[in-house]
């Protein structure tokens, strides 16, 4: 059975959220937006299910063909991203370190994402622009040093990223990947949010990118390094999380980068990224205007 | 003459903005806070100037005493902090490797940061506690590909940071600096917001450092590597800036990780971040409750 999938977009000049009910989209913002301007406050008031429920059977508002895809939750409070999290990816970096005993973290500003089906942006500065296809997991309740025993309590929902990188300017400087990840609109988020209902949906599903079709990454969550508990567990440690904060969780090897000689994404490719049970994340690549 | 310092405050349920006054607040929050929720919104709307001018004069509305001193920017959509930029910082990391050639950046959360006069936080997961005096820009005029020529064109205002930091959690794992960094307030900004007028009252300062009265760091911002117009000409290369977005813009040698054997920071302790024209940010340490 096809999950409930949530649906930030704009239209014009409207913006607001829905549920995709076949080619169309149930319009939820009209409806709760007063109570809830944006996902992130449905997802603070635990109210995903609630608002599925009530909206099943309603007729479509808009065909899918009439609206934008915007990143899910438009202004979360943190997106915080884990880098080398699949087997290979360590040794990857060929400079003879074991792997790696916590996970690598950075952040991401969300105007550095574009959602579903808009261009990833190549800019002028660099011809190295790259894909990571991965998983995302929204926070739902919040707290600090979640123990893992109990950190899946704290998902509310699942999405997908196309980690998208300007690989030459990631070790630009001394120290940290920054810049290099965040270029504005050379990643995206989408294409929508599924409610997280048990570890069975997250523990061992299959995650592949794919260039023009080619497959380029492909590994399954079972074989992370750090499991989504611990990256939970990890992160609050230092940092309070609230709802609707963003991880995304990290990438399999096959990267662009990755090749000799290394493949770039160019204008007119179409990368997707998928993972069983959350859907297709696709966008069509395009230089800067 | 001083120049207008706007503070962010909370004092009980309430949170607002105003401007000192002697030992007292002019509270503008009450005065425009449906026009400008935040300083953000000041700011946005290039208003600092003018509100200073339609304050003067009026009575305080509140003693500092009653105030709690919050960052002046809540939720600003960026904080960006630059890494090693004075000289003497290179070298400290005796890792042989030559000056850098573009800055390095990470990125921290507002709620990585506490207000002037409130306890900067050990937390139980370390005792490396440390401090780092910097210099920070808030932007005015937002743009992207910022040329250093017109730079300090899109500077709003001054203000300072104790840029605190969990020594050992900044090299936790394989890359990038996150978490040592983002340890819910562990750092600081303030005590408030100066108007920047013109380059004069940036281009050489001397920026000072004391713990318990002894000056552990102390430089003059004309030393810096990387100059205040090319950081904003740098960072806007790969991301828009936008009005309220924070620049901590780097500490001089001399943080407590470079004693030998290392001096951290303990409960009790005292330190004060000073610049000239700018102002005198303290906040004692406190263990985690």
């Amino acid at each position: 059975m096809t999950p409930p999938r949530f649906v930030t977009f704009s239209a014009g000049n409207r913006r607001g959220y829905g549920l995709v009910s076949g080619n169309g989209l149930i319009v939820l913002s009209t409806r709760y937006g007063s109570t809830f301007p944006t996902l992130r406050e449905v997802i603070e008031a635990g109210a995903l299910t609630r608002l599925a429920d009530e909206a099943a059977g309603l007729p479509a508002d808009i065909s899918l063909d009439d609206i934008r895809y915007e990143i899910p939750i438009p202004a979360p409070e943190k997106i915080i991203c884990v880098g080398v999290n699949f087997p290979d990816r360590n040794e990857e970096y060929k400079d003879g370190q074991v792997a790696p005993s916590n996970p690598s973290l950075f952040i991401r500003f969300p105007r550095s994402f574009t959602g579903h089906g808009q261009p990833l942006i190549r800019p002028p500065e660099s011809a190295q622009l790259d894909y990571e296809g991965e998983i995302v997991i929204v926070i739902g309740k919040g707290g600090r040093r979640i123990p893992e025993a109990t950190a899946l309590d704290h998902v509310a929902s699942l999405s997908l990223s196309n980690e998208g990188t300007i690989r030459d300017w990631v070790r630009h400087a001394k120290f940290n990947v920054t810049q290099g990840k965040n270029f504005d609109r050379t990643g995206s988020i989408g294409p929508w949010l599924v409610p997280f209902t048990d570890e069975a949906q997250l523990a061992d599903i299959k995650l592949e990118t794919r260039v023009n079709g080619e497959v380029r990454q492909q590994d399954r969550t079972s074989r992370m390094i750090f499991s989504f508990r611990k990256i939970i567990n990890y992160v609050s440690t230092f940092t309070t999380l609230v709802p609707g904060d963003v991880i995304v969780t990290g990438t399999p090897t096959g990267a662009g980068a990755r090749f000799d000689p290394p493949i770039w994404l160019k204008p007119g490719d179409i990368v997707e990224v998928e993972a069983q049970g959350i859907g297709t994340l696709i966008n069509p690549v395009a230089d800067e205007a």
